[in-house]
């Protein structure tokens, strides 16, 4: 079933949800009888990923503002930002909205914007589904994404490799659990702040340029990069002005946050890292928007130092 | 990310959520570097489909009781008996696994069954996240599989089609809303008997028999039959002793629940129903287990016409 769903006026409910859905289907893609099963027509026999992620405690914050379509946002780019890490082209999605009590317009604000930005980037809209469940605090927004794969990489950078950050537009999706025990029932707007989707600006670079490895900076902050360090490569951190901290991650150091934990907690300004050779790095970060210098990758152990842009002093983890 | 986690012994915890998963997987897929990106090697050029299911609030029950390896088997069998519906081929699968909070235990064992019925059934489990949602009341364990179809079919019933039914294990995963309802807060043992699975008897069947459409009885009960009668046909149903409604049915019938509703919104006994040519049905009744003729389809108007087996009236809508 597309969507499970009980309510009064079902059926014409569904109809509208359809229709915001099917605004994202092509002729490749036909329904079976019930109107219920779009079936997608593959055309290139590629390598393909399943990828699943929502937007956890933040939805309680866009819950209380009623930001849907932020909150729609930040399940989208949760996705395509961890397929831009392979290298993945996103073809079909699949989302599940979970509500705390039924809310037509929350549920249409969430599939409109998810539309429009399917529409962008030729993603369909297969489905999903809209559980109530009376007891949660806020809603989530949890996406499924099917992409393939034109090439599979290796993500790991080397030794002398350059790291290009690129600008967060703020605490993203990860982290709101640390967020709300230090900002206790205080609302502020930087928590509904929708995620910044970098996938668009991704996978036309690794068409032109050299990309050794690639990291969505989200839970775990910049301890993220270990993954693309191994054991045997250290990576050093400087963040230049160009990506210095916003305010919101500044009222969290000035609460209390250390900066070894904002560092190993939130992406403190840059959402997503790249690993390149030297050479031609300045062509990296000339045509990424947002894009900097951000360190560098030396031969080591697998640890992530950082001059801490909150207090100056240097960071280890 | 694979398991978006945030827990004190996260990287070991992990490790052993990864274990698990890697059990359903092949050498035909590999991973990326950070060890988080099954890839899956396509082989045939088919068309596909997504679909998402959950078990909703059946999920308190399971979450009261600890079922959790019920709670498993109820969102896979919600999926699975979906895509059986278009005689879909289940290839992969994400889960979405939420907690009210960090219970270890649950989490493994969700994955333990999910991946000892994958594993059967020549599913990878690529992956998934479990989020903690700290005023939810129960578990929510939803579901994202992809299928491929091997022949895309049309799901409509004809006229002087036989309908068979197929035994349910009892409420299976819906109407639970309704049941809670009822029953207020009493705890009965049916609340948490796992949803049958049918893709199983169901995708053998479509390559021997001609099979004219197909319905998974989900929420709205018989009414789902809709779906495959259209406009222009009527659905005549009269449960044999075979099908009979379970004693939780009878339960619920007796606290005031009317036989018109106890069919729009449960099972009542009957999980699945195919509409096949009256010759040779017989022969289709004979290899599906739990397989019985439960009614006929006539010309009419895209009603559903039941002789209640609770108080021998005629239900219709």
């Amino acid at each position: 079933m597309l969507f499970s769903y009980a309510a009064k006026n079902r059926e014409e409910r569904i109809d509208q949800m359809m229709a915001v859905l099917k605004t994202t289907w092509k002729t490749s893609y036909v329904s079976v009888r019930d109107g219920m099963y779009p079936i997608i027509t593959k055309k290139f026999l590629l390598p393909e990923i399943l990828h699943t992620d929502g937007i956890g405690s933040k939805g309680i914050y866009h819950w209380r503002a009623r930001t849907f379509r932020a909150a729609a946002l930040d399940a989208l780019a949760m996705n395509l930002n961890d397929l831009a890490m392979v290298g993945a082209v996103p073809y079909a999605l699949q989302n599940n909205l979970m509500l705390p009590k039924d809310d037509h317009h929350a549920i249409i604000e969430v599939l409109k914007t998810l539309a429009r930005e399917c529409k962008k980037r030729s993603i369909v809209m297969t489905g999903g589904e809209t559980p109530i469940h009376e007891d949660m605090e806020g809603l989530d927004v949890s996406i499924t994404i099917a992409g393939f794969i034109p090439k599979i990489r290796n993500n790991a950078a080397r030794p002398g490799d350059v790291l290009v950050g690129l600008r967060s537009s703020g605490l993203h999706s990860n982290g709101f659990t640390k967020v709300r025990r230090v900002l206790g029932d205080r609302f502020i707007k930087e928590c509904t702040t929708p995620t910044k989707i970098y996938i668009d600006d991704i996978l036309p670079l690794l068409k032109h340029h050299d990309i050794h490895a690639m990291m969505h900076i989200t839970g775990g902050g910049f301890a993220k990069l270990r993954g693309i360090l191994g054991r045997d490569l250290d990576a050093h951190v400087d963040q230049p002005k160009k990506l210095s901290p916003q305010h919101i991650f500044h009222e969290l150091f000035t609460r209390g946050v250390s900066s070894k934990e904002m560092y190993s907690t939130f992406n403190c300004g840059v959402g997503f890292v790249i690993a390149v050779p030297k050479r031609g790095s300045d062509k990296v970060v000339k045509v990424l928007p947002g894009g900097a210098l951000l360190g560098e990758v030396v031969n080591g152990t697998g640890h992530i130092r950082i001059s801490s842009a909150f207090d100056g002093r240097e960071v280890s983890f």
